[in-house]
C-alpha cells in the first residue's frame, strides 16, 4: 500500500509507485490535494469520500479528501478485505521529513499510522521542494531498502524514516538517530486589506546539534541517504526513574 | 501558556485556568472551536488570525483558527515578547489521550510542539467525553504535578501525558509507559442521499497488553491518575544496531 501527503496525482508518489511494481501488487490511497504538515491527524467532523481513480493489473488507485492517516484507515479497513498489506509506502515527500518533522509531516503520519497497525512502514523523503525534482537517483535506494523491509520485517511499533539529499550523487546509506532541532522565526504578520492583521507560518529549521555524526542531518549533509528507525512509544523511560524522586 | 484542542470556550480549558492562576500569569491561546484529532499538524496553506476576547490582571485569552501548535506558535513568537513560558499546560482534554493517543491528539500536539521549543509542557486529559464531565476530583492532582514541573523542570525533550480517570475517587498518581493499542472497525459507510457513500470514522480502540502492570491504560483502569513522560526523540536505538546485519 502506498500513501503520501502531496496528493494522489504528485510526481514523487507516481515515481515511487512506478520503481516499487515490479515488487508486488499496488494499492495506492493518498489525499485528492496537499496535505503537507497534516502530522497524524485524522477527520472527525467531515465525512470522508474514497474515490477509485485508476485500475489496471496489479495497481489500483484511489484518492481520499481525508489526511493521510485517513488513507491508510480507509485503505486498511475498506479495501484490503481484511487482508493487511505487506508493507506501507509512503512518499516520496516534495521535501525533507528528517529531524522532528516526523512530528509535523502527513507522509510520516500515513508511515506512524501503518505502524500502530502492526505493518512494517517506510516514508521516502526527498530534500528539493519543486515539482521538477529529480527522484532518479534515489531509485535504487528506494528498492533496496523496501527489499530489505520485505525480507526482514520490522520489529512490532518501529517503522523506517528515510531522507534522500537533493543532490545527483549519492554517497550510500547511513543508519542514524534523529538530529534535535526546532523551527525559528515562524510568522509572517500582515495586514489584511479590510483591516486587522493576519500570520504566515514560515520560518527557518534551526538544527540544535549540527555536529552530531550520528544524526539524519548530518548524514544527509554529507550526501548519504539517511535510515532514521523510528518507534511509535514515546515513553522517556530514563525520566521515570527520575521522577520517582518527585513528591507526587 | 495555556492550550487545548477542544476550544477556549470549552469546560475542560476553563476549569484548567481558573485552576493554575494561583500559580501565576497566564496567557493562553487556543482554537476558535473544536480541534480534535489535530495532532501535531500546522497550517500552511491558510492565513492564520489570532483574536485577543479577554483581558484582566495576570490573565490573557486569545483565540485562533488554528491548530493547536499553530497557538503554541503563535503564543511563543508573537504574544510573549521573546520571554518564555514557565511551563505549557494543555487541556483539560473532554477524553483519554492515553496509549497511541498522543499520536493523533491536539492537546498533545500542543505539548510535543512546546517540547521541540524546550519548554516543559504537561498535557491533562480527563475519561469523560462529555461537556458536562466533573474535573473537580481532578484539581488537587493537576496542581501538584504543575508544581513538581515548575520545581524540578523536565529533561530536554521530554514531557508529561497525563490521565485521569472520570470518576470521583482518584486512587493516587503512578509514573507509567504508553500501553499498545490501536484503533479497530473504523468506519461506518453510509449512502449520500444524492447518491455514492461517504464514511465516518468512529471505532473502538484496541488495547494489546490489557494485563501490562506498568501501563497508562493499567493504571486509569485502576482508579489511579496516570502519568506518563514522553519524548520527542522518536529513534528506535535498538533497531539501529539490528540493522546493522542488514543488506544497506
Amino acid at each position: 500500500m502506498i500513501s503520501n501527503d502531496d496528493g494522489y496525482a504528485a510526481p514523487g508518489i507516481r515515481f515511487l509507485t512506478e520503481t516499487l511494481r515490479q515488487l508486488g501488487d499496488i494499492v495506492l490511497v493518498a489525499p485528492d490535494a496537499g496535505r503537507s504538515g497534516m502530522s497524524t491527524a485524522i477527520t472527525v467532523r467531515t465525512p470522508l469520500f474514497l474515490k477509485l481513480i485508476e485500475e489496471e493489473p496489479g495497481l489500483k488507485i484511489y484518492k481520499s479528501n481525508g489526511t493521510p492517516v485517513d488513507c491508510v484507515k480507509l485503505a486498511l479497513n475498506q479495501l484490503t478485505n481484511g487482508r493487511k498489506p505487506d508493507v506501507v509506502i509512503s512518499g516520496i515527500n516534495h521535501g525533507t521529513n528528517s529531524s522532528v518533522a516526523i512530528h509535523y509531516s502527513g507522509t510520516l503520519g500515513a508511515v506512524i499510522e501503518a505502524c500502530i497497525n502492526g505493518i512494517p512502514a517506510v516514508g521516502f523523503s526527498l530534500d528539493d521542494h519543486t515539482m521538477e525534482a529529480d527522484f532518479e537517483p534515489s531509485r535504487p535506494y528506494i528498492l533496496k531498502i523496501t527489499e530489505n523491509v520485505l525480507h526482514h520485517g520490522l520489529p512490532l511499533g518501529c517503522c523506517l524514516n528515510v531522507n534522500i539529499p537533493g543532490t545527483p550523487e549519492l554517497k550510500g546509506i547511513r543508519l542514524c538517530r534523529q538530529a534535535r532541532g526546532r523551527w525559528v522565526e515562524e510568522f509572517d504578520k500582515r495586514s489584511h486589506p479590510n483591516g486587522g492583521t493576519y500570520y504566515w507560518l514560515t520560518g527557518n529549521f534551526h538544527n540544535d546539534e549540527p555536529d552530531a555524526l550520528d544524526t539524519d542531518m548530518y548524514a544527509m549533509r554529507e550526501g548519504f541517504v539517511s535510515v532514521v528507525p523510528s518507534q511509535v512509544d514515546m515513553t522517556a523511560f530514563n525520566l521515570i526513574d527520575q521522577m520517582k524522586d518527585w513528591d507526587l
